[in-house]
């Protein structure tokens, strides 16, 4: 049930998917912040009307190796493997993801508090910004498992309390995105309505929809409308390049059984005026290393 | 263990992937049967190079309708519902294949035996054909799940004992296979090579195998080396299409989380003298709805 406090986002009650217009605006900053970004007027444009942009090339070779070694190092990193802040495969156990990765290494930490992103997601948001989530992903070739459709905004605000669509998702990337290694798809011009879920959070439903989600994932009606309005695009690029999305943008991605992983370091940045409150639902707050809470402070 | 038999393509023994150039060729006929495939010779030398040539629209609109009715029908009919030709996804139950529906329906029947089709398979393997298995696919949007890498031949030799590689597939598409829903992913050149598998054939493995496949498959070292020699084709193509492919040629399939369903009609023809025998395994012939044992009559 929801808590009696005013809710502009309600989801997960009724049995039936009601379809919210957004509440809030994509891009929060006016031109001068727009400006700050770095971004183009196209590239601008593409993230307001389809709820992302791909920048290309943002890091180097060199600078992507550094990060895929880092990442290696933290995936196979001995202290890490009994640890909360892992998610492995449900059918293998292979660490899929390492939660935080920026309080655990000083190049993490560097790369997500670059000034570039920083810019953008300042310029975007039109605040300061702290970091709500980060982690390292890794798709393993050949068995690579695949990741439903859903918005993360819709968990943030039901699960985490995040009150308002004011947090920008980055999602650098360590290896090539190609056409069959199950790169990340995503609903242009999903974004702009919230489609409520049903169905009640269970307990604990955290630890679970990490690996695989069953909660708060739309319903095959919604994502037939979604789909059937904005299309499916795949973000193909190179390692290196920067998918910048909307907190409320509908994303998954198949199955992985070609030889190539997939890696990268996913980031989110929120508005500091939008940071945390009680979570909307019965559940208490999810962990720090999935949704900052103690730490929110500006990077 | 093996039969003491002499066997040209011994599979599922040892620990280490062996690589076993093909004994057979892949195209069986001279010029002239060549001709009376209908095929150009540009289809010819892809077949002949690749493993597999997509048609494109041998079927038009009208034909792909009444099919696809014809399949749902077939997927639907209670009678069927705990009929062992009938296999279910694992984690929902839902009809994934109808094996031989050209003994359950006389529109599956003539377009198994359409004349371009029985053509195509006659001038490839140079013999009269008979049809060694024949199954309706349906991989549901949103939930379609991945089908792993493997070579057919290995499979039908191993465990239903047909000796040569003598035998062309074609699978006759009934919906879009686009870019993102778990469209057939080929290897070009793969069915230039045997690749071995490693572990025993467990009793009983065709039922397991039918929804997934954990024997029979090549080692990760098999096709990331198959992979970088040939790299992978997605077959896009409209409804009505055939890809023909080589018994031998590698493919799978990622899963398919888009709205849109993919079915097809799978049809093996083999060569009437390259009929099954006794399996090169030491489990029991698999059942009759897999492979056509008992039933050998020319198309």
């Amino acid at each position: 049930m929801l808590t009696p406090r005013d809710d502009l986002y309600p989801s997960r009650f009724g049995k039936q998917t009601q379809y919210l217009p957004r509440q809030d605006p994509v891009i929060h900053g006016d031109a001068q912040q727009r400006a700050l970004t770095g971004l183009s007027a196209e590239q601008l444009a593409s993230f307001d009307n389809d709820g992302f942009v791909i920048l290309h090339s943002v890091f180097n070779n060199d600078e992507v190796l550094a990060l895929r070694a880092e990442s290696d190092r933290l995936r196979q990193d001995p202290a890490m493997r009994s640890s909360k802040e892992v998610i492995r495969e449900p059918h293998d156990g292979a660490v899929r993801s390492v939660f935080r990765p920026h309080t655990l290494s000083d190049l993490v930490a560097n790369t997500v508090g670059d000034k570039r992103l920083k810019d953008i997601a300042q310029g975007l948001l039109n605040d300061e910004v702290y970091i709500h989530q980060s982690r390292l992903n890794y798709k393993p070739g050949f068995r690579g498992t695949e990741f439903y459709w859903h918005s993360d905004f819709e968990t943030w605000h039901v699960e985490d309390g995040m009150p308002r669509m004011r947090a920008v998702s980055m999602s650098i990337t360590l290896t090539d995105n190609h056409a069959n290694n199950g790169s990340l798809l995503l609903i242009p011009g999903s974004h702009q309505t919230y489609v409520t879920c049903t169905g009640e959070t269970p307990e604990n439903h955290f630890e679970k929809s990490l690996r695989k989600q069953e909660y708060g994932v739309p319903s095959d009606e919604a994502l037939s409308r979604l789909i059937q309005e904005g299309g499916i695009v795949r973000a193909e690029c190179a390692p290196g390049s920067v998918i910048v999305f909307d907190c409320n943008t509908v994303h998954g991605s198949n199955s992985n059984i070609t030889p190539d992983a997939r890696a990268n370091i996913f980031v989110v940045y929120n508005a500091m005026t939008n940071a945390v409150i009680d979570p909307f639902c019965t559940q208490p707050p999810r962990p720090e290393h999935v949704c900052t809470r103690e730490d929110i402070v500006a990077i």
